[in-house]
């Protein structure tokens, strides 16, 4: 084993960053029970105890800060989608055509940082039920205030945003799964179609 | 070791039924990756050595007949769900009131014996995302099949009928994470508004 470099603030914000992206990879293409320190070290060029180092709780540890992150990058999509048009429905219909667009770019691998994980471990690792839960409900917040903001009470916009989510993410599936955008362009116009009907005050 | 015991067909078939079953929970409530041969025999009441006795395959040819039969028991709910109303919209909100209440029942464990599986692997094991097809394929063209009997073109059933599985999945996700069957029973309300808006021949 090397001597132990002089501390280097920058370098180590560099490491610890290069792990969690690395995490936030293998959980989006094949979930957690599959990604290893070993693994995930070697995505990160970095070594297993500096893994450790940064988390000291390991690979759970390392998942629920990796959640977060992916979280944050699909809620920056959203709030793109979002933005894109006063009209809520062209504005819902625009996630998930930038969602197809992601996808298809990446081959289909960089799918939902948090919907393998969620599903791989539900009941057995709390920790990351909570993280999952967070990041669906913070998304399912983005949509709403959205809808709310163009006159649809807030009960039906956080019952139609819920359907929102639900539909990026199980189309996605579908898009991924067989390679093909499809799901995710039918998505889009379905989910305009749902918003465009919903009753404004 | 004990002395082999006669061979007793109907024995088999039961040990190889028991095996498969337990895969397909195994698949429903973690997924594919955490599933060894070693936990699978226990979950069956087998010994490894029978599970590489029916699957010499191994855990990717059970897996494949797992997602197989468990895809079956998903159709089985369309079907029932479909079948329960002539009017198509009714029908299709009753698919996810039947997967609110099984998954309820089961705790929010039993999931779909495909997504988690298929989005662990995908791109890495073309014999189980080819079984995905399948399944996912299979479960849109049941609800395809309703949609154009009620005079609805095949084009629009199609995609529609996508949207359907789509939001199905997307929606068992989110009730299974957040332990409340609240975004299946949003989705009932929202697809049956979906196809019931769908213009017929």
């Amino acid at each position: 084993m090397a001597a132990p470099a002089p501390i280097d603030r920058s370098s180590e914000a560099d490491t610890r960053r290069r792990i969690i992206l690395a995490m936030v990879a293998l959980l989006q293409q094949q979930g957690y029970e599959s990604a290893s320190i070993k693994r995930i070290a070697a995505a990160a060029q970095a070594s297993p105890s500096s893994v450790y180092h940064f988390f000291p709780g390991g690979k759970q540890e390392l998942a629920i800060e990796a959640m977060h992150h992916g979280a944050r990058g699909f809620s920056e999509l959203l709030t793109k989608g979002l933005s894109s048009s006063a009209d809520p429905a062209e504005a819902t219909a625009a996630c998930a055509l930038l969602l197809a667009d992601d996808l298809k770019q990446s081959h289909w691998s960089d799918g939902c940082p948090v919907a393998v994980t969620a599903l791989e471990t539900i009941g057995r690792v709390p920790g990351l039920q909570e993280a999952a839960t967070r990041a669906l409900t913070g998304w399912r917040d983005l949509v709403t205030a959205k809808l709310t903001e163009s006159g649809i009470a807030l009960d039906t916009a956080r019952s139609l945003a819920g359907t929102v989510v639900s539909t990026l993410e199980g189309a996605e599936l579908l898009s991924r799964v067989t390679a093909d955008d499809t799901p995710l362009r039918d998505a889009a116009v379905h989910l305009a179609q749902l918003v465009g009907a919903a009753p404004r005050n």
